[in-house]
């Protein structure tokens, strides 16, 4: 099996570089990386032959299979582009076979031992005290980006390697953005704000988002945020070891009809999370597959009304063989600070 | 064309979204999108079709294209995986071609414009800045991730919208890894320090790196340095618009030849600058095509001697017709401490 995604050699050999090739065979594990990475390969693995990469990945890949014999090579189609395949395939020659297999790496990622819960929920624990210190930032006045700026220095301060993607920090009718980018707009009384942050810690993702408002909240809104909390706390009630995952999604969404508020709901409810932000299983409409133990997901219905703003609430939740933890932490409540 | 490539569809369209799909043709651009952004989208983009996805990305191209008559899509092969295209060939039907076309919007993309440029020279200038403030923090005792954390702090405060790439703050001999993320690592007193740090502003990419010692530097580090600074000097000399990247890169390994030091230059010169941290040109052996105005190319040569320590020296320089300028800024002398 030809693996050509960093998360996933990382998660087969302990690899941390971001440029190569992993071959998995019976006969053993060989990496092919550049110039830059040997070193630090030969470090941080043990039992793999490693094989400096000269020219281009493909030729060094057919070089290595060049003059053996009939063998079949199995590849993720979902991560090899099509000149990816091309320029292999003319290298290995005709007597290597490339075969398409599925996911099957993300397969074993998706479902996590115990110790990568144990690390998962400590990388849970730490965005969810960094979320907890981030409200207190939250002034009249104070920028989106200024506060982006402080939780990503926090996350490195406590030890994570960095954010696991673009903090979002989202006043007043921005809120309505789901995936609104920080920028220099100030925080006004009254306003919503959405904090949607997550810290890789020892290689593992977390995902918390919390929404408040700064002041006084009106009716509307407080209609708005507790119709997403009962959605968010029924899907995390659904969500059990053999439940469909679109079981949990439409939990979540019940919830929001019985509001009127569903058409507002314009994501899926959540997505598994690991060494990967997005990984399967994805918490979504159509996704028959069931939950089984070891999966790691999220939990983040949302309302977004277009120029008024948005609520959206995410919990991190464990699936254990018949029991779930939410690894993350704190109160869910509208908070009017 | 189909372009499916993030920040190939934000070149073209504004669109700063990242999951979707970019059409364009003669009669007009298309973008697919799911719920998360079309509001976004609709915001940032102008003159240009959104079209809400449901489904798949695959089902939503394809539906857009049924019942039309016969037509080619081109499509990038180096940014479409097997699996994309399998999924979208299928849903689209016979009636369509895909067909490759090889990096068409990154050669667009590697001849940037005047505003483009623009955008860069402050990008560079900020992360020129950031770096004089960093060799301040280099004190006996300070960790590795600490350092990384101000100098990503620092990037969101003064505007920018995070690290183009993870920091590298590597002291001792972890400078030997060209590639070293930031650990809890102390700094001791004479041990070589490599901070290589990009900021990404108004979503433009920069990179600059230097190589300091706190306290004195031996005689053979003093040598090393020499070294790589005369030799991305001599790379630096060399680049002019008509010259082929090879060139520019033999320039610097001709220099640390000349020093015995070539075999411990375990990777390329540089690589194009832009949208992305790592973009074409790349400036390495066998590079046969020529740099031309619009190029924006990091010039990096280092040397790494592993168990002792490593040296690297990195500017970004803008080709000009007839004129090279190096947009970055700071002295490239040995700095002790």
């Amino acid at each position: 099996m030809l693996i050509t995604d960093p998360v996933s050699w990382y998660y087969l050999a302990g690899f941390t570089g971001d440029a190569g090739a992993l071959i998995v065979s019976r006969r053993g594990t060989i990496l092919f990386t550049d110039g830059r990475f040997t070193a630090q390969a030969r470090q941080e693995t043990s039992a793999i032959r490693i094989i400096p990469q000269k020219g281009s990945l493909a030729s060094a890949v057919g070089q290595f299979f060049k003059g053996g014999g009939r063998v079949r090579v199995g590849f993720d189609p979902g991560q090899v582009t099509v000149a990816q395949l091309r320029a292999v395939q003319k290298e290995v020659g005709p007597r290597v076979r490339l075969v398409p297999v599925n996911g099957l790496v993300q397969q074993l990622r998706n479902r996590k031992d115990p110790e990568e819960i144990g690390r998962m929920r400590k990388a849970a624990m730490l965005a969810s005290g960094i979320m907890k210190d981030a409200l207190k930032l939250l002034k009249p006045g104070v920028r989106e980006f200024e506060v982006a700026a402080e939780i990503e220095y926090q996350m490195r301060q406590r030890g994570g390697s960095g954010p696991a993607f673009e903090t979002i920090v989202a006043f007043g009718e921005r809120s309505a953005y789901p995936h609104a980018r920080p920028t220099g707009k100030r925080l006004r009384k009254n306003e919503l704000v959405v904090l949607d942050l997550g810290v890789i810690l020892a290689h593992y993702c977390s995902d918390i988002t919390r929404t408040v408002v700064v002041g006084g909240a009106s009716a509307r809104v407080r209609r708005w945020h507790k119709a997403v909390q009962e959605a968010q706390e029924a899907a995390i009630e659904s969500t059990n070891a053999g439940v469909r995952c679109e079981e949990v999604d439409a939990a979540a969404r019940r919830v929001l009809a019985g509001y009127r508020l569903d058409r507002y709901f314009v994501h899926s409810t959540g997505h598994g999370l690991g060494l990967a932000v997005h990984e399967d299983p994805r918490i979504a409409k159509g996704q028959t597959q069931t939950l089984e133990p070891g999966n790691v997901i999220t939990i983040e219905p949302g309302v977004y009304v277009p120029g008024v703003g948005g609520i959206r609430i995410e919990d991190d939740v464990a699936i254990h063989a018949g029991r779930t933890e939410v690894l993350t932490r704190g109160a869910r409540e509208l908070i009017e600070i």
